[in-house]
């Protein structure tokens, strides 16, 4: 057993992405404003006519300017599409640009901002934007020259390539031998749970158990979980293929979508694995996305990463690090363990909470920029104050990133909102409005 | 062409629920608030021992009591539940009750709310409370001695009944002859558009055929259109097999959900149905739900529908009547229909802003208290200020239905709260106080 | 007795302005932004250089624009005036004029906002902008012929000609004789009082004979009252010397202060006045400045006043007419009165609670346009729903009112802030988000 | 010159009170609910009975029960108050009690809160509760020995001790002499200020050259100060006889009012003074006063002291000290100083800055419970973020304190409400919406 390896795995979430295939994802928001008849063929005209083409359009109500139109086209690679977009920035009312590729091109970065999905449903676009395929294993990896585990991943991967939002989570029926690699990992860690976990996790663990299988000697099902989550804080869990950029992957978040394995840890070393597995997602993760300050406080992470730079990704990637997977608080006057790297390895769970390891009060600004280690146990842990502490200089923290517009999850459409304009700020007054009716009215009824 | 009976079957969408069979529906939550080890266990065998059959029963984490459960149990009829519910308030720190039967049992009202759906997919549980299942045809209904018909009739109506919250929106074959039905009604309605359909109508039509095929030589999809709505305001299309229950029917509107037939009318008499068919939904009913002012409204009745005594239910969809259906308002000076029963009938949109009928501000007081018949033209039409006008009107009127609750709709989890307690009001305070942070971010940064 | 004359009186107070002397107010605003080292000497030669005197100048910080600095100038009479603004205009990042004069003058009218007060102490600047000097009686006057009257009332008018704000409030001996015709006054309308007043009236009056010694044989003094309701809602009386023009006398309601007369009616008629006395105004108007919701519709008028073209303001002067002077409520079923020309009229307020008068709903479009008569009973009484929908009402007309700017009152500062840049809508939200911290705190600590 | 012994006198204004005449203060809040009915009288007798004599005595509407009363008595000392007390508690619907005395018996520490002030006016009540008079000076004072200074102090002081809530502020005439003193503080400081203080400062200052006669040949006036204080942020000043307690002085602040001395150093010492004066109030203190956030910073602790704990009392004093009298920040990466005991103090100012004091970080937690000299310049400085980030760490903090009630201040009747009733909090959500609607209506009319 080397509970050290179950840091690589999770590390692997959160790395800078390098795209593989050079593929370029573009999406083109733009509005022509009081002259609308026939904008959208002149649109489209203007795309041909310079070799770009595109792979979805759409056209919707604008929210920015009363009563007009807004286009939402994703354009394929080639083509002049930087000529494109200067005479739409000439032409139309409103344009926007977010991008994947050229962003270190320092001209086009003032005008572009770096690619993140606007709808729940454009977490498909990057599906397959793997950093590794999940059945690709180095070397040491304990199931490398097991073939039948080798085939068991690919499949499993396979699944998890082609799902879509929407799609009814895939049902895995795990065999035997999987289910009693789970046992053991469950039993081992539920032991160490009551002392060791935060009480806002041992307060959800019961109901996994009442309500979404979770026992020893059956590996419990995504859409059981998916369904409880949605319920208690409208958290989803989608399933992977393989590693994620950390900027994919924290805008997941940002939908409170969490991104999980399905695949298990290869049975001849039960207590290790070197990258995230179901054990890891289950036990570590799913019973802190129940917890509504958690869940706001993770999806603040994915908000803030949603069109910053590559260095503030960077430094939200390395306090999702130190919280959402490596992060303790104190309780009562005692330390626990809240982060899932912790919660899922029996060994760093009781390292953390010994003498040995460094602690550290949590603060973003320094937390973002220190280094760590992913071959081994952490030498220093970040202490919290509360999940709502954390939350709050989390939010803090993001308004030092330099963006262009205010981000705002909206949850009736599972849309992220991009706010540059009054009239967005006026719905939103609005919306704040409605809900302070309503709390006025409920107080007038309470006993 | 007699337009007058679009009427009819639109109101059978909002008659008062008598239901066939009997079959009733109680859910209870409750809460054994400190000690409450085992406390499930313990509450279970009550229910055992009073014979009190359970069909569902869920566990959460309560959100009125910190650190504490909730449980939720649907029971079956059967057994001496008043005893249960009578030893669960005496024992419980939080129990209440939603129940479908024995609500006009004076005693038994002040104790239960009348049954509503808390999670959005508890709209399953009333997709065969349907008055009349949509197959059963009145002895003058166009189609009745068509058995071709009838049969087309009973497959859709079954799709239906079958379908349930998460599954794909059934994608329909339609025939040649539907097809053309279809194309009739569309051709002759899209001409008075121009002139007869608020702005709001109009702004979002031409987006209906850019996104989900609105055209004349085909049907739309409900698949697309449901994912457009859900893109614009939340909103998205549920089947229905048959009419349901005024009460049931608005509750869908809480959750943003438009129970919608699929049918269309025969296809000898394509200018005439007496009951709501694809044309109506489609046509009349789903370009507003587009626009987000109407979306709020519309929902603001579901809300204020959820838990109502029934007189006021009934006044509830009779605003819902003589807006959403029949509603007028006047844009620049000049009348134009925003009601779905006026946009899909060509003879009732014309006759509607002739010099004939009378016409009056809407004020739910009044509007809610006016008969109206359903088999002819409506002889009076209540004209609406603007849809935030009507929403702001109903929220007041909304604030007069005796109910022990607040009530607000969760649109992350997809729930309705009850909100009864301080703690729920304090996490709403939080929430808005999240929302103005947004706010204020961004007011700095528009330009 | 003639209780009509009881209103003629009242109008006054809110006929149109006619500036007996042409006198004129003129205040600019400017902010010279980024360059601002030695702007204000440059700004001065300026106006000195186009011959425009200036009778007061301050330097604030500025709150539109960070770390700058705003002037405020009110200019003397002659001189270039229109130069110079033309000049600051094309020069300064900010600036504004309001400006009694020339509002008519269709060019300017564009540019110039009427003049309203910016600082409560502005309401020094029309003491005496008065319509008629208050020791001025018409021919037909009860005290026309009595010399020692006359004296008495110019002796009072010219106490409240000299009055600051910040000075002590006056302290009025009465005659003999004048209290009795006080205790005739209110020995006859507190026998009316708890059949025909609202009850917010008679919930405050047994609170004014408490606390500030009303009572039938003492005429109660400025201070005691003012403190009175400055305690309960903010509000404070002013002595006025004559009668202001509706704009002024709006004005003053923005900021929570009344213009009120100190004299009394001639002793030979004790229930007759043709014009507003101490009567009126302690009787009639005080008690419900003590009610909160009361007090924040009269201000509500008062803030939607200022800067309203000259239309405007005359339709909310016919509202304060129908509301604060001659308005009816329905409470419980039963008609009351709460208008100040009823509660201080013993014919009047009989009058108007029986059958004759017709009765309307209060409505500002409808209400703002109806002509009144000023020398007998009102035909038509106006019935509010409650003084939270008056608000309500107001607030929604107050909407519709041609404004370039924002309109707050700052109780901290009592001073009325000119909304109109972003960064103080900033400051707004972050007032409105530390209410909001109050209220989810004290939330938390409710039993 | 002894910049040290600056501190000396400043810490005094924080000093834990001890009483030296045993004077009491006890203010009880009743409401007897429904049948109020004559209830006053009854409670009078009440207090007769038990030989309780009261000072002051108001009824006024109570914003806690409906339409009814809530009474205000002041105690004086002797009567058996502990038994009235426990009557109406008993008897009352409400009942609430604030006293000076007696916080330190456990049983009636439980019932009572720290006296604090309710309203503005409240501040009267402990003009002469001061911990030594003004003219008391020590052995080693520079004037102690001359007689004409020590007439000086004896003439200011009684001039504070007899100033009134609502007063117009007194006008001193200052010596030549005195003038000569304040020239040479004003001369030395203001060549160190460019550099030495924050930018707030530095921005504020020449404001008050130009509107409060600030210059090295004349002493400002109050007025004038206290005037344009009041037009930017609400605070005013009000001159103090004596040190006051922690408690007290920090009240003060509560309502944006500010303590402040008149009399001026010894002349023979021009740069020395080992208590506050004139010239650490008005160079020290002021200019801040004028600065938004700071003002409401300030207000903060003034509000988070009120009926408090003994203990938190002083922790706020101190976190008073560190900040407002000694506070250090940075500024474009460079360390500045905004305390006004360093703004007033050449030699401190000079220190602070240099490489010898410690610089941490400020955090109540910390800087609350961390001992501080008075005679000398400090080991340690505290450095803020911001005066916003200030102002959320002390809310933070506040929140910690142990009440029973909210607090807010209404700047409309300038009263401190005791926030213990859901209807004060329907009342506050009801502000929130006003304030949001202004915030909407204004959004709209931006450029």
């Amino acid at each position: 057993m080397n509970g050290h390896a179950t840091n690589g795995d999770v590390a692997a979430e959160l790395s800078p992405a390098v795209f593989p295939n050079g593929e370029e994802s573009m999406t083109l928001i733009f509005s022509p404003g009081k002259d609308s008849v026939g904008s959208l063929a002149k649109a489209l005209k203007l795309f041909k006519s310079h070799n770009v083409n595109l792979s979805h359009i759409e056209s919707r109500s604008s929210d920015r300017i009363p009563n007009q139109y807004e286009f939402f086209v994703d354009c394929a690679p080639g083509g002049d599409v930087t000529k494109v977009i200067e005479i739409l920035k000439a032409t139309m009312t409103y344009c926007s640009v977010v991008s994947r590729n050229n962003v270190n091109d320092s001209k086009v970065a003032e005008d572009y901002v770096p690619w993140f999905p606007l709808r729940i449903r454009d977490l498909d676009k990057y599906a397959n934007q793997i950093l590794s395929h999940g059945s690709e294993l180095e070397a040491d990896h304990p199931g490398f020259t097991d073939p039948v585990y080798r085939a068991r991943r690919k499949y499993l991967a396979d699944i998890a390539l082609n799902y879509k939002h929407g799609d009814p989570l895939p049902h895995i029926e795990y065999t035997e031998q999987e289910v009693q690699t789970w046992g053991t990992v469950f039993r081992e860690l539920t032991k160490l749970y009551p002392t060791h976990a935060c009480k806002e996790f041992n307060h959800v663990f019961p109901l996994l158990m009442e309500n979404c299988g979770y026992k020893e000697d059956s590996i419990p099902q995504f859409e059981d979980i998916s369904n409880f989550l949605k319920d208690s804080t409208g958290f989803t869990l989608r399933p992977v293929g393989g590693l994620l950029s950390s900027r994919d992957f924290l805008a997941g978040l940002a939908f409170r979508v969490f991104h999980s394995t399905q695949y298990i840890r290869h049975h001849s070393r039960p207590l290790y694995t070197p990258e995230p597995d179901i054990c890891h997602e289950l036990l570590g993760h799913v019973p802190l996305f129940a917890n509504p300050a958690f869940a706001q406080f993770s999806q603040e992470i994915g908000l803030a990463s949603l069109g910053a730079p590559d260095d503030y990704v960077k430094r939200l990637a390395t306090c999702y690090w130190f919280t959402v997977e490596f992060g303790l608080c104190r309780q009562n006057g005692e330390l626990k363990a809240y982060g899932a790297g912790l919660l899922s390895s029996i060994g760093e769970l009781q390292y953390s909470l010994s003498d040995e390891p460094e602690l550290k009060s949590f603060d973003p600004e320094v937390t973002g920029n220190t280094p760590y280690p992913i071959t081994e146990y952490q030498p220093t842990y970040f202490v919290a104050e509360s999940f709502d502490d954390v939350k709050d200089k989390l939010i803090k923290f993001a308004k030092t990133i330099p963006k262009k517009f205010g981000i705002r999850y909206n949850s009736y459409t599972q849309n992220v909102q991009v706010l540059d304009s009054k009239l967005q700020l006026e719905e939103l007054a609005n919306n704040i409005s409605s809900e302070l009716q309503i709390l006025r009215y409920t107080l007038n009824l309470l006993d």
